[in-house]
Order: C-alpha cells, then structure tokens, then sequence
C-alpha cells in the first residue's frame, strides 16, 4: 500500500450547498451500532420502526414504504421505471436538471415521453400541463416537488388532480423538499413519491425512501413484463420490508441505523415545527440577500423553495473566487450553478440540521466579505442584520 | 410519533454467517468522520486512494475500479446490464442462487442466455462448459468465484481462457471471495469483476467494488443503446470516479470512508497474509466439524471455498432449535441453507475480521452445546481440540 494513504482526518465542513446537509452527532452515533445479519429479528423490529415513521414523515398509511438502498437517484429510477412497460406513455413538468434527469430515464426503459417544458425559476402553469396531457393515455405524470437545479417549489395538488383526471400515476420527486416543505401523500393523491435522505432528513447519503399509493401497487402487480432492473424491482424489494421478510439483497444495514435516528429526531421536534424552521430560515436569508444588493433567481417569493435558495450572481462577480473564500476563511460550502445556470447562481441549501438560525446568519456575514473582496458595492453588514431582524420578529 | 421508538440499542452479535462479517473497530470510525460534500477537493482526493487501493486488492491496473453505490446484486446488475444490449448472446455458469440471479439480471435486459448447470456442491466441468458455448457468439461469460450458496469456489483461469476463446468477457462474482481467496483479476484475464463490502473486506454492507478491463470499457463505448439503467450507468458513473470528477448522483459518502479504512486495514495486514488467515480458519474449521461426526456438504477439499462454510446438517437434528440456541446462548449468528439447500445444510462465513482462530474455536465450542442439546451423538469437545491442533501446527 502507498505509504501517504492515512486515516480520514479532515477539518469539519459547514454544508451549506444543496446536499448533503449537516448531521447531528446522535445520527452518527446510531450509525455505529456494529453490523447485524439482515434477518436478525432484532433488526427486523427497526425496519418496522423506520417504516412507521417514513409514514408519518410521508404523511400517508401507505403499506409499501420503504428506503432504497442507494442514493437519491436510485430512488428516481425505482419510481419510475416500476410503473413503465416498453411502449407506456409517460409525460414530465420539466423546470430544471432533475426533472428532465427523469425523462432520461424514462427514456431508457423504453417509455414515450411528454415533455412539458417552462421556465426555468418559474412554476408550472397547471393550465399548460393540462392541455399538454389532453387525450393521451398516460401511465404516468411526473414532477419535481423542490427542484433542487432551480430552488423553485411547485404546488403539487393542481398537478395531482390533472394527473387523476388523466387515469395517470402522480409521480414526485421530493428529494429536497421531504421533511423541510409541507408534503401530503395522501391528501394529496399522490401516487408514488421519493425522497433521499441526505438533505431535508438530516442524515448521511445512501438511501432513498420511497412511497407507493395502492393504485400504483395494482399498476405495478398488473405488469406483462419484468421490471428492468432486478435491484431496484419493488415487487421483490417490498417483500423483504413487508410482513414475508423474504430476503431479497442485503441492506445498507449502518445507514438504515443512521436513518432510523434522523427520522426519530425529525418526528420528536415534528414535521410542523421543522418546516416552519426551513420556512424561517429561508425568510431570513432572502431578508438578508436583498439588504446586501443581491437578487433572488426565482422572483416570485411564492414559487420559491425554503430549501434550495438561489441566488444570482452579480455581474463581474466571480463565481469560484467567492465560493473559494467561503471555504477558505470559514470552511462553509456552498454550492454553484448547473448546466445553463452554471456560473450564473449560487445554491444555499437550508435543509434538515442545516437551516438553523446561526447558520444564516454566520453565512451573511461570511459572504459579506467574500462580496467585498470580490468589488460587489453594497451596505456592509446590512445583511446579516436584515437576517437578524427576522428572526427576532418570529 | 409512537412512543415507544427508541434509540437502537441491542447486544451485540458475532456474525459467523455468509455476511455481513464483523467490522474493526477503525473503521466504524471512519465512517463518523462529518459528512463533506460530494465534490470537495479532500473527498475527491480520499476517493483516488480508495480507488488506488482497491486495484491492489483486485490485483489490477485497471483505471476504471470503483465502488457502486448499492450492495453486492447492485454490482452483479452493473457487471451484465452494461455490457447486454437486447439480443446480446449471454452465457453463466449456474451451481447456486446468486449464479441463477445472474440469469434473471440478464433476462431482465434482453439477453439471449445459455445457462450451464452443474450439480450444487460440485465445481463446474470446464469442458462441459466450453462444450455449452462452442459456436456462440457470446458477449460474456458470467461466473460466480465463490458461489455463497454452496460454499463451491471455482477455479476461474480455465473457465477465463475459454471465455477468452469464445470472444465473450469473462464477468466474475466476487462477493464472497475478494478479499480472502487468491484472485488475480489481470493475470487470469477477468474483464469484470465485482463484490460487496460486507464479507471479506470486512465492512458494512452498501457499497459493490468493480473493475472493468480495456477490452469491457470497449464493449461499453461501443454500445448501440443507452444501457438501461441510469443510476448503473457505468459509462457515466466512471465519469465521476475519472478525472473528469463530474457529477452524477450523491455517492453514500459515509460508506466511502469507511470502506477506504477497511482497505486500509486489509493493505496493512497484506492480501497474501489475509488470505492465509481465511485458509487456515477454514481448514480448522473444516477439522473441527469432521471430529464432531459431521460433514462439510462440498465433498471434494479443493472445491470448498475457504469464505463460505457449508456443513450438512445431521439427519435428525433441527435446523433452527440449533441456530435459535447459538443466538439466544452465545449471540452467535450463522445462516441456514437458501433454496434447494433449506433445512440441510448451514452456512458459516470466515470471511473479515471473523476469520480468526477465536472465532472458530469459539464457534465449535458453542455449536457442541447446541448439537448436544439436538440429539447429535458425537465425542463432546473433539471439535474445538481439532481446530486448536491445525492453528497449533500451522
């Protein structure tokens, strides 16, 4: 072995970018509890428990409920690809990269794709979606809830209802929004949603919860042909998670310890609270980016996402020096743009552990000095205070 | 949430089964280190050491070796699903479970498959085996090394030259092997070899190790079809693990320091060491359970893989009431038999940290009880006393 390869053993980062998030100590603390076998039925009594409370965070009685094992696009690629047989109609509200990550793999699991574009920064007009899906005789209709390219939030109960009407599968992505948005799986009539646990969820990289409505069970009972992947096939995966405990793969077993405590945490301050503390937090940094001069990329404060706050950069400001100070000086990352707005925005992720009032405020004051070194013109320490004075108001 | 979720806590157990195996204490250590994000310069610089010492443990130079983020069948999915285009000739040499999944994970994306069965518990025929493929125009050849199943290891050189012969690449399941039996990915002429975190290299499970000879990425870049999974999507996942470094999804970071210490600590102790230790647990092992009138289900010596240990079970004896008194007395786990094989036979993994000679003898010591208690009429305390004379000379 090279004799330069130590131990891991570098500084503490502060994750301010969009995901992952910061952790708590108690999260990696039931990270380590040593390896059981997957069919250990002390084992099996956590699964049960983590599954109940993906429920609530979900907010649905869902049965099928359950995290993938594998990162947020697994959780995509499961959600989709479970539901899709060669030659299905399929139709994407396309705002950003994640969403049109989507048709790429429908794509490849042979679906005919109804691509409905708009703006991106913007929110869907449910009206263009209607007409786009008019007659067609789709299995499904996907959309990203938080779109974590833009920082832009769409309302899903419009959507969902066009999706009904269409007898179509309401498929949403919630990777950055589950946990940190209000999110109603059921009262909503979503059919299936997916999350990842490394943003809102307050916990490590490695799984994906998923959610399955009974309508999009019976379609994926229904199916002539095999799911494409062996893997990520829920008809087999569910039935390690569900009363038969048939194995199936062996599970992430430290990363579903590490999940089980995130949501123990997130369920004790529960949703409400904590979505009103993703709610304040983004109020307080958008406070705070307007009094330092700077413009938020989504202009309409109702179509904004509390989670992915995104910031345009202004003209002549470079986009890594600023970046680079950030890391340098405070060790905190942020993160840029990407595909066309790459070096046109900066990405704050507020999520999970992350969107706590002294991390605002600490990145207020940490940019502004990044700004001025960086001949950005502006009331220095404006906004930190600006922050500030929302924070003391709630 | 329900009240009665509390922070996991359980006793520990002993993990004797065909995995997970036990974990050092370093490298649930590791895995703690704070969360970074995905493209921070000290991450991407942890990864090419990762990457470096995962070469020397598949004996390669190799450039694209990386870990998948999923557990072992995400590896077997990525190791045949980019390399298959619908129609694509495939054969797979079938003794055991995880062999025939390779069928399934083949049919699944189209693939024409030969599939060449063999008596469970016996290595395959060579001949029969290029008999099977002579005149096909095979893309690959797929073998497990160590079939965790049966506890049959393969002698891969031959089956590799046939292989080699026939045009098709060599795809080799390692999961059960890498780590703790001789594998020379180069110098037999393997072009795809994968395996899981969670058995010899002694680490949580969540992460599948590959490797990809020249003459595979050559068949990935030529493909006329995108491969059907985006998440598996190697010729975008080594984009990441490349130079490139450019984004494709959130790897499970956490899982990633832990598995560059569990390399680590495999590299410090030397493949050559490590795989004597497996060897030499398993012969003690094997002497052990002889001694005590029982048979190993493998007949043939050479044919027994040293990882996964497969004795049959005695007629007569209860095949849980004895795994149930190993759990409840000694907190010792060891698997039963899977498919054809349940209910006669038991699985005892050596493989990691739980290949040590106080882990056989303690395991034959406990098992006495259990057997004892089972009706087996045998010489009480003879398996230990066996074990202890081969660690003795050896």
């Amino acid at each position: 072995m090279s004799p330069h390869v130590h131990t891991i053993n570098f500084a503490k980062r502060l994750l301010m970018g969009p995901g992952p998030s910061e952790v708590d100590p108690r999260v990696y603390r039931a990270m380590i509890q040593p390896v059981v076998g997957h069919m250990d039925p002390a084992f099996l009594e956590i699964l049960g428990q983590l599954q109940q409370m993906l429920r609530d965070t979900f907010r649905t009685v869902n049965t099928v409920t359950l995290p993938i094992p594998g990162t947020g696009s697994a959780g995509m690629e499961a959600a989709l690809i479970n539901f899709i047989e060669p030659g299905d109609e399929a139709a994407v509200v396309v705002g950003g990269v994640f969403a049109s990550r989507m048709c790429e793999v429908l794509d490849r699991c042979g679906a005919k794709i109804t691509r409905i574009d708009h703006a991106w920064g913007t929110a869907p007009d449910p009206e263009q979606v209607r007409k786009a899906v008019a007659g067609k005789k789709l299995k499904l209709l996907g959309i990203v809830h938080s779109e974590t390219s833009t920082g832009v939030c769409t309302p899903l109960e419009p959507l969902s209802k066009i999706a009904r009407e269409a007898g179509a599968l309401m498929v949403v992505d919630t990777v950055s929004s589950l946990g940190g948005i209000a999110l109603e799986t059921d009262a909503w009539g979503l059919d299936v949603v997916y999350s990842g646990t490394q943003k809102c969820l307050a916990c490590p990289p490695g799984l994906a919860p998923i959610t399955l409505s009974q309508r999009a069970l019976d379609v994926l009972r229904n199916r002539k042909t095999p799911v494409q992947s062996w893997y990520l096939d829920l008809s087999m995966v569910e039935k390690y998670w569900g009363p038969e405990r048939s194995y199936h793969h062996t599970p992430p077993v430290n990363m579903i310890f590490a999940f089980h405590e995130a949501l123990r945490l997130l369920l004790e301050e529960g949703l409400d609270l904590a979505q009103a503390r993703h709610r304040r937090a983004h109020l307080a940094l958008v406070a705070g980016i307007e009094a330092m001069g700077l413009r938020m990329f989504v202009n309409d404060p109702a179509a904004r996402a509390a989670t992915v706050n995104t910031i345009c950069i202004p003209d002549g400001v470079d986009d890594a020096k600023v970046r680079g100070h950030l890391m340098q000086c405070y060790a905190i990352e942020i993160a840029g743009g990407l595909a066309q707005l790459k070096g046109k925005i900066w990405r704050v992720g507020l999520m999970g552990l992350t969107a706590s009032p002294s991390n605002v405020l600490l990145l207020l004051s940490a940019l502004d000095g990044a700004l001025a070194e960086a001949g950005h013109k502006f009331p220095r320490g404006a906004g930190a205070v600006a922050a500030e004075k929302v924070f003391a108001a709630s």
